[in-house]
């Protein structure tokens, strides 16, 4: 299943999008994507509906984050060997652990806001998974039996306050609107092999990110089993596990977001996103 | 005023400490102790209640965190001089962040699990700030204003996994149970000077921990207004805003918790905590 948020910011309802491609209302099913509907026994309930029997919903409504109640949004650094090497960095012994603010959270295709007293904000184009089953100390032979399922996650990260303003990253990488998440919630049934999957990004048309999840460091399952030995996974846990080479701190010249510029990223089977850069609001 | 939250875990209920000590019941008044109820008109409207009129809870109930629906857990590293200084490291010219994942949150009188594989887990007393109104770059003078009040926290870590696992702390300290906050929540206006406050903690009946808030070397409401600048802060985001010397690394010997240990901890006006340190047992 393909699940979504739609409608305005803090009133979105859920929805599905169905074999044709159309959005589909599941407010008369469950009252939200959240914790609750995220086992394998809800999702099996859910997938059960005759699609047909829900209502179409019209127009093109703005979509927000793919579930409600995220209660960690946890980070992996310099997960991919290409995009290790392209920092010059050696490749970690182990995962790396960051945490992004949840108050980060944003739709999809809702604008990036470049924070004030930004210098170097960033793209990563990330596969994100969703825990479905409360983990801990989960083998990794079992890992994937706890996870929900994928989305499109963009790590965006203002790099002169992750990297330039002391030794820990939490700063440059929670700011308001630095976690655009899905379209979609993709349940693990319908992804055949996370570990094969090509994702992308593209500056105002040119593409800056093409990779595969092949050339993860650590694999899926090895990061659920990982994490779960530090904390328990919640069910809503949303983990982004590293970006493919391409990103503007590493380019030669650097390159990093301005007003006005646009990004276009996606994930075989899991969608695309696109964002417009542009200067801090408040709300 | 004291508020708390009550019960079995999982199934607190809110309450306010009178000003005899003795518990009374919020239920009939708030649903819980939430973002719904932090901001200063809500608080005033709470404070205008004749105590005499709320139930007496009978026994000594457990304590839970005295708030619920914590969304972000923000922690404050090397933030007292003189705990910079038992380290060894240079006190930092601007706060250093770091994130405490929130299934780590326990109430203050919870046992505090070691993890498996857990070396060199070690205690920091440290005043919580709880915010309650929503803040997006708020002034230095205007930053208190931004407050619900405040609790006591222990910002438990394990120093193996924070220092030796690479080069991010979070990995250290968000582990379960690892954030008991509370007895209580003590509204802002308790606190005559929050840069006025003693701090202690004690390991089986020994002082470990003896400080005052004055030895910050950034003040709350700095740290309230520089975190505002890279995150929106929440209703009911709390920020552990540092310890003061004392910790079990910094000492020589060393000295890290073992299973059987008792910690004591509190601030003056805030109350006090106590953890028993037991094996990590799944929940």
């Amino acid at each position: 299943m393909k699940l979504v948020r739609y409608g305005r910011p803090g009133k979105e309802k859920p929805g599905l999008f169905d074999e044709e491609g159309r959005l589909r209302d599941l407010s008369g099913v469950v009252a939200d994507i959240d914790a609750s509907v995220l086992s394998d026994k809800a999702l099996r309930k859910l997938a059960r509906i005759d699609y047909k029997t829900l209502p179409l919903v019209r127009g093109n409504p703005r979509l927000g984050v793919p579930l409600h109640g995220v209660g960690k949004f946890i980070g992996i650094g310099l997960n991919y060997a290409d995009h290790a090497a392209e920092t010059g960095a050696t490749p970690p012994t182990e995962p790396i652990v960051f945490m992004k603010a949840i108050s980060c959270l944003s739709g999809p295709d809702d604008p990036v806001m470049l924070p004030q007293g930004a210098k170097k904000t960033d793209w990563e184009v990330e596969l994100g998974v969703v825990i479905g089953t409360r983990a801990q100390y989960v083998s990794e032979d079992d890992a994937l039996d706890y996870v929900a399922g994928y989305c499109v996650v963009n790590d965006v990260s203002e790099r002169s306050f992750q990297l330039e303003r002391g030794p820990q990253w939490d700063k440059g990488k929670g700011c308001d609107t630095f976690g655009p998440v899905g379209p979609w919630l993709v349940t693990r049934d319908e992804v055949i092999d996370v570990q094969r999957l090509d994702l992308y990004l593209e500056l105002n048309g040119k593409r800056m990110q093409t990779g595969s999840t092949e050339t993860m460091i650590f694999s899926v399952a090895q990061i659920v089993s990982y994490l779960s030995r530090f904390m328990t996974l919640e069910p809503g846990d949303i983990i982004a596990t590293g970006t493919p080479p391409g990103v503007g701190v590493a380019r030669s010249p650097q390159r990093f977001l301005k007003k006005g510029d646009t990004l276009r990223l996606g994930i075989a089977g899991l969608g695309e996103q696109q964002q417009d850069v542009i200067a801090y609001a408040k709300s």
